[in-house]
């Protein structure tokens, strides 16, 4: 059996934290297991979040009309993506799995790990217009969310005021790692650790550290809906419309 | 009739691209009706957008285990935020409409500007677990997000392989804007300027403009719905529960 090679996404500023703790259970679980576990301590590396002409090296192609994605991409072609996002590349090439381990700040991910995303995701090396999603570059691997929350998991219900957890995670999970072909295992979530008691606390970690151990046996779940691209269904519409914004407005306003 | 006081925060590294071009539509239509606008350039000003201690002047309470919601609560409550942030706070504080111009990166905002939200809404000044949602600090205040795609419409349609535009944008319209009591006005979209015809997007930054005439005086929608609170509906649920990771899978790990 091949050595497996994890990959270690970990934004948090504090060694002494519950997401810093989560993601040693980690590290320590998963070696024991023979794999090879590497960690980017995003905050640790001062990892740059923003997405800037400085990522790439040598001259830009149009500096008048600075276009990101495409100038990413010819960079990435020609080798000449900066040295931070070229190596945060080649572990996530190595990677069978990858686990982001984060707080959740404002419904998703802080921004130097949103940086990551839009930084070393570039077009051409994570996806093109005919590699996504089911036929996603990173089908091979897996990749999960493990995330602490600040509020209670009620909150979070269909009822609840934050609305479902789900709907929360869709671009993250449907968005970004599926997008990229990601088979995506289900979130690993740890509901407001700061408000628990010490025994809450370790109660969370001893699961989290059962789960750790048939990690990498579990499959993404996308897998389930072979292969086909998972269509919102109109009541998601339907039921979105009466609580944001509508988009009919929209069309109003263009026509 | 009181001058309005606009505030847009603005995430695009050119000048020259469309995103550019819908800023200053509004810079200029604004100003036009008597408006006060400041415009927040964040990639011009290097805004950082990684939330750390050096966010706060002066000594941190637990330099151990360095929570940055209850570090920045403290610091705000003794004005011992950082200048950057302390000087969008009070551009925010002033504004009557709040709008953020953006490329979508990823199915959100760039990192630039998540990193506006981490670090600019801190507890205490724009939220606090009492004042929330429609009982939100920002009650008054009306916000939209202004943004550019680079897939076409059909992607984002409820059987697109994106999925719904209205589950994309939910974190962001209920889980930042409306959380903070924001009056949330349809977000304005622009389908694939890059990939649009000069006249296409000659038509889009017009109907931005018949827009903008009058925007003050559109209503946020969540204001339709009474004051309530939005919980998400059974059938969301249970919809994403095809299409994401189920949160069951994590009970099972949990227990």
């Amino acid at each position: 059996l091949a050595e497996k090679k994890v990959l270690i996404v970990y934004a948090h500023q504090s060694a002494g934290s519950f997401s810093a703790a989560a993601k040693e259970a980690a590290v320590e679980v998963l070696k024991s297991k023979d794999c090879s576990v590497k960690v980017s301590d995003l905050y640790a590396m001062k990892f740059k979040a923003t997405a800037t002409a400085e990522d790439i090296t040598g001259e830009v192609k149009n500096s008048e009309h600075f276009r990101y994605a495409e100038e990413t991409k010819l960079a990435w072609d020609e080798g000449r993506l900066s040295a931070d996002i070229t190596e945060e590349q080649r572990k996530l090439q190595e990677a069978d799995l990858v686990i982001f381990q984060f707080p959740m700040y404002w419904f998703t991910v802080p921004a130097i790990l949103k940086g990551w995303f839009d930084r070393v995701l570039t077009l051409g090396f994570a996806f093109t217009k005919e590699k996504r999603y089911s036929n996603g570059i990173f089908k091979k691997t897996k990749a999960l969310l493990s995330f602490t929350t600040g509020s209670q998991e009620t909150m979070f219900s269909p009822t609840g005021i934050n609305g479902d957890m789900n709907v929360t995670l869709w671009p993250l999970q449907n968005g970004i790692l599926h997008y990229c072909g990601f088979q995506v295992l289900a979130p690993q979530i740890f509901w407001a650790p700061a408000d628990a008691a010490p025994e809450g606390r370790s109660a969370m970690l001893a699961a989290w550290n059962t789960r750790l151990q048939g990690l990498l046996d579990e499959n993404g779940t996308w897998l389930l809906i072979a292969g086909e691209e998972p269509p919102m269904l109109k009541e998601v519409q339907d039921t979105l419309r009466l609580l944001s914004p509508p988009l009919e407005g929209l069309s109003a306003v263009k026509t």
